[in-house]
């Protein structure tokens, strides 16, 4: 159980059901994750993040699919599970095949170990890379 | 410097320069970054890590500039300032817009918040994303 | 089960008890959590770790409830998911009402999100803030 | 210089100066630090970033110097330099002593470590702490 | 089940064979792990990853132990739960005790406060350290 | 300049310049690294990590360079510049080859890019792992 507890739709007062519809409206889905339903005992925190996460997530300069795999990519190098699974499954429902997860997963690997080369060895940063 | 010092091309034993020549050709550029000329101080890791990176990042399920801004939204993740500068260099050289990178940092943000806000919350895996 | 097993009270050696008998009477409770008894198959880190967290967390120019809500910040942050349960624990033991925990998250998530917008933009410290 | 650039008040459209007009005046403060500045580039962002922080920051349940001294936990653990001067500076303006630094800084250092102890010697979250 | 699924030696195909072969071969053992039946869904990271590992972990400057401690320190820090408990039993098979385990955490523990406090502090690199 | 200050050995109170001078006798050596003098302002802090850096990092069932290298380590994988600069220097004073250096950064690098394939692609602990 979340720390604040979670609530259910039917539970919900009319100011968390309004974002609860939102996000399935928006989603095209009929149900809501446990993620919302964890802020929801803090509505103000449900509705500013689910604002910014509509706004952000949608597409724009950058497709869908694309901003779930960055999503990914983000919760992979942080070792957030709950993360990973869930935008896993958002990142397939955009359009992600096992192939582009495979590769999607070996660029993260690769990014975090040449972020620790580059530490490690303290390589200072090019001049060209600051104009 | 480097740890292990910087070595530049004119200095490089024969095996150092072979890997030099590749990455100026693969990525069609006449000069080589920091980062390999402090790796080259031990060929065997300078060699597999190039080998690595050269496999990963090629165009495939992924194209170019998605693979660059991956490896941005990684490096950003992990506060490895070196990577940040020398991988928004690349993305933009492989195509990435302004309006792109904008958006990149949007998710980017977002991800790290949301994450935090996941674990902080004990959120609990919803079934359905353990099919 | 922890790596090196977990000792109960009962089974405990003379020094261990008296670090457990510590843990108790500071703490006011009648039980020793996982962590300290993980801890415990080596004395030396057992003692040094808790005299340093007894000293730490002592209320002193911070007050107790503030420095279990940073502790806390800080697991959020680092996806420990035992340290999140058991400093949630602690902190509620404390005082942090269920409104505080809600802020508390809603400033770690921020505090995430701009991290992230600061390294990707790559920032540069203002003169102001080195003085 | 930051990646997009670096807005100055003169320079800002009348959407971003906005923004610059609302953080002065919510900071009583006469100037912008580089962070704004560099996010103005993207007005949407800036924006979006900009209420949240100014939702999330005000005195609540927690008051502003707690807040400040949970972001400097945050961003001392994440190790962005930026941020950390940034919130230093933030925090003693709220009124952060010099006392009161100096045991935030000792909490932040013990969770980190703790938070290793725990993940290292694969401690189980205890019954209690799962209700 | 890991997102890919998890290939068992009878389903695999003569290249993944091949590898796991080798693993087991070079390991002086007749299981297979789930990381690389995970990773075997994308043959060419199962082979990247492998070829690289079995590199980087053979003796050389480093003995066997010394690596696998390593690991183990990093896996540590980064709170990955699948690491710790599969480098902890390499670790062990290689030869480490107990008392080396314990000195091994007290060093990571030790090295995630000490971070943290040089980085909250924002303590300046001695001049002696950059030669 | 660090946030509190940094306190040289001529401006010591009694009980700094104590810790100062079993620093450099424990060491061997005739000055004190920025850290400790960042430090120095809050004493108790000073006293109680030195204390314990101290404790752990003396030789035991893990030698010095062994230890220091495991720090190096985790302050790579943390992306902390001091402390990569810091002890880098005390690996090498410890007797640290360059030869060891490279295989210290190859397993380093490994491990970063490793712990985030398990963590992406949700990799179960197996049974044996647990017992």
């Amino acid at each position: 159980m979340a720390t604040l507890g979670s609530i259910e739709y039917r539970d919900a007062s009319p100011e968390v059901k309004a974002v609860y519809d939102d996000i399935m409206t928006t989603r095209n889905t009929d149900w809501i994750n446990n993620f919302w339903k964890a802020l929801a005992s803090d509505p103000v925190t449900l509705r500013r993040t689910w604002e910014s996460v509509k706004q952000i997530m949608a597409p724009g300069a950058l497709d869908a699919v694309t901003k779930e795999m960055i999503y990914l990519a983000v919760s992979a190098s942080n070792q957030c599970g709950y993360c990973i699974a869930s935008h896993t499954a958002a990142a397939r429902k955009a359009g992600m095949t096992d192939a582009q997860f495979a590769e999607l997963m070996a660029v993260i690997g690769m990014a975090n170990e040449t972020n620790r080369l580059a530490s490690g060895y303290q390589v200072e940063i090019d001049e060209r890379f600051r104009t």
